[in-house]
């Protein structure tokens, strides 16, 4: 196929696709194996089993649950092992928490960073049951020193020519939130292999790489952590010699589900003319989300939008938004964004080398007819 | 991005990608919406919920099961509606079933046809839980001069031109067979959205596009089906102009869980040196698959592969295979095929412009390390 396809970045840099290339079999690769949430799907509170995004570093990994053991390990006066049982014996929560890839919305940008090419698709909302992370730290004994938390799954595999075990350090004061859960349940049933069974970690308003899955270790350290996925991947950077600021919450977002019909090929929306009702969902992990405002007219101008408030029962969920849209007949483009307390979406990219924690606004392609 | 990406196919016709033009934006739209099945989810018997494939021609429809009903009408003697309750009364049966997409492998072919860029992981098994559909025919009475049954579900949207509902027909004798079931329920849950929810079509043997889902009606005919999916979709042909033969049954296929791990963004493989054991799963939706046979040489030699017996209980399910392979340091590439009754997979493809039916052997290439 194209010579994207088949080379490879130097070690340890990510690649950019040069300007107007197609998409090289390498991205379509991940494209295949990892899963979006077709924005029609916005309609669920929760998103049904299966069609939650899901992103996989390396292979799903085969864990026995019978033998899977977790090690809560490293700066902590009393290291300890666990075994499922242990942990289902623990107290348990249930917390419906918004997930979103960071990379969410990376296909768009221009130029292509090369990774998973998500398009906007990359999110989801599910009911994670498990038992709060603090208690097990504070059990554990948590050194005065300690500085961060290193989660690490059983997935293993090569990524810039580092072999790894996915792992991921966290600051201490995020893990002793008590919104931090170690999780063994997903809307109801067990973990599906896919999500990180039998256990992951789910960090309520951070983007998904935070959530590590197929737990297998915990160890406390009185240093920074400086594994690939925190010092090399997850990094906000323009030129790739710099070091970045490290990815961290999500940053607010706005998603329409597409209204009418699609066209197979092209995704392309049609709708009758008339009153046309637009919804979806807001969501930030900084600040709450304050207003959703739609544009008919391409981004020339923008109303508001009606979102629901906020439900204390769900704090960590997206919210749904609706908007009467008057369709006269024609081509138009319709966007959407939403505003938290610390800014809007832009409405122009603002390009970083890996495509991480981008949210520029959505635009849906629309034909009104008569 | 490419000019591939915007540019529309003349109505009716299926489009087909300029040599070397990388994956548009268009086919990774699809990509990322519809999902595949991960191969190292080829471990699994049963394929766990949300790591089968799914492919959804227009957008999943919001049914509501309370107000759903199913009509059964055309050339019978008494047309019928029936509810979700009507049909669960009736006698159940579940059925484990492999399914694989018409479009399977799509993407490899040069040159490449543009749709839903499927590379091999349009598969997956699951228990489909639902009543048979030949007594629901019977009862209703069937017209001697029957020919076709026509199932239409509730997704629409646009397809080369053509506004549809998603309709397919199947001949009258597949339709009387007694494994064909109308099903609710999928891996003993109810039938997810993505799925078909509320009621959908399995039809063992045949490629995905026969199991219709989110089912509203279905239509005894006494002539030919002559319907998008039917006369211009799912049909053989190298030519454009060509009528071609329909798409129906499953040719042969074997698939290879990829051994040892991966490189995050090539997917390339490494393992060790030494034995590594080889393992996967072997079909056929047209006569029992005779032999396995795997090659580590890129093709220039095979050994054949253990296949387990059939098994009586679920005889449209997949098979396991396994292969002990001695792999020594270098690089190499692996092949697996199937051979059923008819035939067996070819190793150089077989090319139609719709990228249908297509059974080309995989390719995994692999590095063994020392």
């Amino acid at each position: 196929m194209t010579a994207d396809a088949v080379e490879l970045a130097p070690a340890g840099r990510a690649r950019v696709a040069d300007a107007g290339a197609g998409i090289g079999l390498d991205e379509l690769a991940l494209a295949t194996r990892n899963h979006g949430m077709p924005l029609e799907a916005l309609r669920y509170d929760v998103t049904p089993p299966g069609l939650h995004y899901v992103l996989t570093h390396f292979d799903i990994p085969a864990v026995d649950p019978d033998t899977w053991r977790l090690e809560i390990t490293g700066a902590v006066d009393r290291p300890v092992t666990l075994g499922l049982d242990d942990l289902r014996r623990r107290p348990t929560v249930t917390s419906r928490v918004l997930l979103e890839c960071a990379g969410n919305g990376r296909a768009r940008l221009e130029p292509r960073p090369v990774s998973q090419p998500w398009l906007l698709e990359a999110v989801g909302t599910a009911e994670w049951t498990g038992t709060p992370l603090a208690a097990l730290l504070e059990e554990a004994g948590v050194s005065p020193a300690a500085v961060d938390v290193v989660f690490t799954g059983a997935d293993h595999g090569v990524e810039r020519g580092v072999e790894q075990d996915y792992a991921r350090g966290l600051p201490l004061a995020e893990a002793l939130r008590p919104e931090s859960l170690l999780a063994w349940g997903m809307n109801g049933a067990p973990l599906p292999p896919q999500h990180g069974a039998p256990l992951r970690l789910v960090v309520p308003g951070w983007y998904g790489m935070a959530h590590v899955k197929w737990l297998t270790r915990i160890e406390v350290l009185e240093k920074a952590f400086t594994g690939y996925q925190n010092a090399t991947a997850y990094r906000l950077k323009v030129d790739a010699h710099e070091d970045g600021e490290p990815v961290t919450r999500i940053r607010p977002r706005a998603l329409l589900a597409p209204p009418g019909w699609p066209d197979f090929m092209t995704r392309e929306r049609f709708v009758r003319a008339g009153t046309v009702p637009l919804s979806g969902r807001a969501w930030s992990g900084r600040a709450p989300v304050t207003r959703v405002e739609v544009s008919t007219d391409a981004g020339k101008t923008w109303d508001d939008a009606e979102l629901a408030p906020a439900d204390p029962a769900h704090p960590f969920a997206w919210r749904p938004w609706i908007h009467r849209w008057t369709a006269t007949p024609g081509r138009c483009e319709l966007l959407v964004r939403a505003t938290d307390e610390e800014g809007a979406q832009p409405v122009e990219q603002e390009w970083n080398r890996q495509g991480m924690a981008n949210n520029l606004v959505q635009r849906v392609p629309v034909t009104v007819l008569d």
